[in-house]
């Protein structure tokens, strides 16, 4: 398998598909032809008015019992992805008027996506701004706390102490297989996707809970333009989803989806942390364990990525894990860091990740 | 039924809902919970990674028994939506250096959300230039040619004959239950939709049709910065649709999906017109039969939309319908044409739609 390349550059949630084979079919979903023909979902909901009732629903069961967001009070907007929603909410933050791009800054190491997203059409109404530590610009900006981090698995705070900051939280990995759940998130505009939650990457479905309604109308009319609402059966596909995952946290007698998928991550950080001891090549961030007020236990952050440093004198850790180790990462350039630094999916298949443990257990010499 | 307001702004296609319903369980489909966890569909295209291949293989079909499109060497790009192919084509097609906005320019009247949509985000890659036919600016520039034309039906042409004219040719309605199909399209980009074609607009899918593999690249990436992909769930829900309309056109027993929704169109076209002429109070246009080499006859276009025109001295369209009639249509102000044009829905439920005739066979007299 020596020469198998794997790419672990995506965070591919596909540690999740086991648990959903082993709940058969709990989840399985019937769709007769004549299903979801409307652009409309709710006739009632004079605000988003693509959001599929049972979908929201499920959204406020599922931050109820995990205890990880505010929902009282707040409007769902759903999007395609959590994506979408980013460029929602950058549209519904931006100023319209004629003051120009608002700058938008993120705390290096920063998602690798934003300033890409951030940028491409080149937008009057908003600008990448680079790393929120250095900036120094005077008058309105945005900022992005990515909590816990992408790629370093970091719980954030705003790192911008100014009054006319406004915040966007991507809370996409605030669940409790990867962080101790410590307090309710309470923001003013919070995104999650269920990529990251339950593993659903493929229905491309994403929510915002929002604090403020001319915020959620805009980000509303921002999907409407940019896709005219969001696929129905998808959303109806996560609601149901979401639903298993609730009530399997107050079974008794089995695993709940979140114990099951803390189990996995912690089991797959175990063999990380054991490689890099082995091979001393590398290093990976040192948590601090806290206590879970949803799993009740203490335990250190488990995140989706590694963000892994290359030692003994590797300046460019992914050009040497790609010649070396045939294993494709995203380099540390792309997220605001240097060279040193990659980003590697914890939630591959289970195939990958041991051959991927396998590799960087041997050694590091950057001269083999 | 006099009081309830009848809301035909948008092209909601319940129209098709009878048809789905009577073919049962044709259509219907299970989806597992433990299926469409990855971002990928298809490892083997390198082109556009979230295309389903199923969902591919039932586009070229339908494409090939219709006549309406060349799918022979073509690139396949799916979006949510054809609306989000648009802004890919834009994406894809605007210079990406320092020559400023490229003009994007459509023929009145145009499609009312193509302004919106193109100028949302106040773009540096291209700027509405509005109507096509008094477009007079040197350089290159964008022309959409929508064909047949939403609102009014028409075929088109491109109006702006100059070679530095780039083309995104936007097929949704080229379908034979609205239009003869009189030759197999044949341009660099084609956008369809699953909305029109088949009327399964909550599923949010469309497909572009590209000659140019650099365009298809374009397009793929920026769906991917947009929403990283496409639903895969919505995907395999069409083409199973797509799959059961294309079958449905080699059954010599049965009338096919086309025929049965020509018919549906048929009817509806003839008691607008009766209405038309028993109102006296509007008029619509006036289209010439053309042989359809797919049904095999010859008749006149019987668009999705009616582009609808009040007579008898009644300034804004809009208002009358919606004052003395209560039936809410889009203003002619919006497709860049004036006040005395309406676009009004042909494809909402039977219910609507006939409480909408009845309402507009009556006097149109301003005054009452």
């Amino acid at each position: 398998d020596d020469d198998r390349i794997i790419n672990l550059k995506l965070g591919d949630p596909m540690v999740y598909e086991r648990y959903w084979q082993q709940m058969g079919h709990m989840t399985t979903m019937v769709i007769p032809g004549w299903q979801s023909l409307s652009y409309f979902s709710d006739n009632n909901n004079d605000l988003c008015w693509f959001l599929e009732p049972e979908l929201a629903k499920e959204i406020v069961r599922v931050h109820t019992v995990v205890g990880n967001a505010v929902t009282k009070d707040r409007y769902i907007v759903v999007g395609t992805g959590s994506t979408q929603l980013y460029q929602a909410a950058l549209y519904a933050l931006s100023p319209h008027d004629d003051s120009g791009p608002i700058n938008v800054v993120s705390a290096a190491p920063y998602y690798c996506s934003y300033p890409l997203i951030t940028d491409c059409l080149r937008s009057g109404l908003y600008r990448w701004g680079g790393d929120a530590k250095t900036y120094k610009e005077e008058g309105p900006f945005i900022e992005l706390v990515t909590s816990p981090n992408n790629p370093d698995g970091f719980l954030r705070e705003s790192v911008v102490n100014r009054s006319d900051g406004i915040l966007i939280h991507d809370l996409a990995y605030y669940w409790p297989q990867y962080m101790p759940i410590t307090s309710i998130a309470d923001h003013d505009v919070m995104l999650f996707t269920a990529s990251k939650s339950t593993g659903h990457a493929g229905m491309r479905i994403g929510w915002a809970l929002v604090k403020d309604k001319e915020t959620a109308r805009k980000m509303t009319e921002y999907i409407e333009l940019n896709t005219i609402g969001v696929s129905k059966v998808s959303q109806l596909r996560v609601a149901k989803v979401l639903k298993a995952v609730t009530d399997s946290c107050g079974n008794e007698t089995a695993k709940s989806f979140f114990e099951h998928s803390y189990d996995e991550m912690s089991e797959r950080w175990k063999l990380l942390k054991q490689a890099s001891k082995t091979s001393k090549g590398f290093t990976v961030p040192d948590f601090v364990p806290q206590r879970c007020n949803f799993l009740g236990k203490v335990f250190e952050p488990q995140p989706a990525f590694a963000w892994l440093k290359c030692e003994e004198g590797i300046v460019d850790c992914e050009k040497f894990l790609r010649e070396k180790k045939n294993i494709l990462t995203k380099s540390g350039k792309y997220f605001g860091d240097n060279l040193s630094y990659v980003r590697v999916s914890m939630l591959d298949t289970d195939s990958n990740f041991n051959i991927f443990i396998h590799r960087i257990s041997s050694s590091f010499d950057s001269t083999l």
